[in-house]
C-alpha cells in the first residue's frame, strides 16, 4: 500500500518510490497510475475507474497469493480515506496463513499538501471529515461536523461536493456559523503542487460561493485563525 | 519550512531535501538536525534546546532577512504542530516590503506515520489533539476530547504524556469510555520508522496501563474500529 503523495514525484517519498520500483504489478486508479507513469516501464498494471474500488484491491490481493510483489498506490496517504483499509479487509477474509504480508508506506496527505499552500492553518486541533455520503449515513457525517465546530477544531472537509451533491458543504457552512464569527478564514485548494494548483481565501459566510469540486479540498479556520499578507494561519499560542 | 519526516531520510521527499540542501543556513530542535546530519555537511546550523522555539524561529527569520536562504525544520510535517505558524507569525511582524518569502514544504506527518505502523486505523473522520497545556488551557483541551469522543472521530493524541504531566491521559480514557466500549482498540506507537520504533495494541480500558511518553503517538479507534491479524483497521464502509 503505497502512498505517492498529492501527485508530482518530487513530492513522493524514496520508500514509496523504491516500493513502486521494486513491485511487479502496480495496481491504481488510472488517475494516479498516469502521475508516476516515469516509474511505470516494464511493468503490469490493474487500473480501473473510481468506482471499482474493491475490484481492483481484490485482483491485487489475488496477484500478491500468487507470489508476486504488488504496489497498491493511492494519492496522498493510502491511510487517509485510501485504500489501505480496503486491502486489510479483504486480506482478513483469508485463513492467516495463507495472507500475503501488508506494508503501508505513508504518503503526504492532501490535507498536508492543502495547508502547506495556504500557509499554516493547521497548527492546532483539527478534525478531518469527507462529506461523501456514498459509504457513511449523512447524519453520521452531520454529527461530527457539528462536533468539531463546537469544539473549535479547524476542519479540514474532503470530497466537499460533486455534481450530484451540493447541499453539504451548505450544511456545513450552516452549521458552523452557529459556532464562529462569519469572518472565521476558509481556504480552498485545489490540485495542491500540480500544474493546475489554485487556492482560495475565502469566509466561512461566503466560502460557498466559490468554486468547489470533488477535488477540492476545504479548510475553515478556528476561533483564533487569520488571515495576513495571504496566509492563512492559526496561531498556536506563543506569546509573541 | 520543511518537513524532514518521521526521521529516516527515506521518508523525507525529494522536494523537503532539495530545500535543505540548497539552504544556507539549517535551523531546527538538536535531535531533528541529528536526524538529516547527512545533509549538512559545510552549512551553517542554528539548533537549541525544545523550549526555545521563538528565539530559534526569530534568529531564522533574520537570517533570510540578510539575504541568506534559510530551512527551518520540523519533523514529521511543519504544518501539524510544527514550525510553520510560528514563522509566519514572525515575519508578519515586519513590514510586508521587508518580509522574507516563507515556503511551506510538507511532510510525512507524524500521524501518518503512526498509522502505517498501525495498519489502517485512520480510514475514516479523524481528530487530531495534543495534550499539551503549555500553550492551550486544559479547559479547551477537554472539551475538543469530548467533542471528537462524542463525534465518534478516530482520535489521535500528541504528547500524550511527559515526567510533569500524566493526569491528561486518564482523563482522555474516561471522557471516551462515556461514548466508546471499553474493548475499542487503541494503538500506541513510538518512533515510528527510526531504529527504536515500537508499537502496543491495547483497549481503550486497559491503555493507559501501557508505556506512553512524550514521544508516543496514541491512536483511538472509532465504533467500529476492530484488530485483526495484529492490525489495526477502520473500515470506511465497504459492504464486502
Amino acid at each position: 500500500m503505497v502512498g505517492i503523495g498529492p501527485g508530482s514525484l518530487i513530492d513522493m517519498t524514496p520508500r514509496a518510490r523504491q516500493a513502486v520500483e521494486t513491485a511487479e504489478v502496480i495496481v491504481g486508479y488510472d488517475t494516479y497510475l498516469h502521475l508516476i507513469q516515469d516509474l511505470l516501464a516494464g511493468k503490469a498494471t490493474i487500473g480501473t475507474g473510481m468506482m471499482q474500488e474493491i475490484d481492483r484491491c481484490q485482483a491485487a490481493v489475488e496477484q500478491a497469493m500468487s507470489g508476486k510483489q504488488v504496489a497498491v498506490i493511492s494519492s496522498g496517504d493510502p491511510g487517509v480515506y485510501g485504500m489501505a483499509g480496503l486491502v486489510l479487509e479483504l486480506v482478513g477474509k483469508y485463513p492467516a496463513t495463507l495472507q500475503p504480508e501488508v506494508v503501508v508506506v505513508p504518503g503526504i496527505s492532501a490535507v498536508s499538501a492543502a495547508a502547506a499552500v495556504l500557509g499554516a492553518p493547521l497548527m492546532h486541533d483539527f478534525a478531518v471529515i469527507s462529506l461523501s455520503d456514498l459509504l457513511t449515513p449523512w447524519e453520521v457525517i452531520e454529527k461530527r461536523i457539528a462536533m468539531a465546530a463546537a469544539g473549535d477544531f479547524v476542519i479540514a472537509i474532503y470530497n466537499p461536493k460533486s455534481i450530484r451533491r451540493t447541499s453539504q458543504i451548505e450544511a456545513v457552512r450552516e452549521i458552523t456559523l452557529q459556532h464562529r464569527g462569519p469572518n472565521t478564514p476558509v481556504g480552498i485548494v485545489h490540485h495542491a503542487t500540480r500544474d493546475k494548483e489554485d487556492m482560495t481565501l475565502s469566509t466561512l459566510d461566503g466560502f460557498t460561493n466559490e468554486h468547489i469540486d470533488m477535488f477540492s479540498l476545504v479548510l475553515i479556520g478556528n476561533s483564533q485563525t487569520y488571515v495576513a499578507d495571504g496566509k492563512m494561519i492559526t496561531p498556536r499560542g506563543y506569546r509573541l
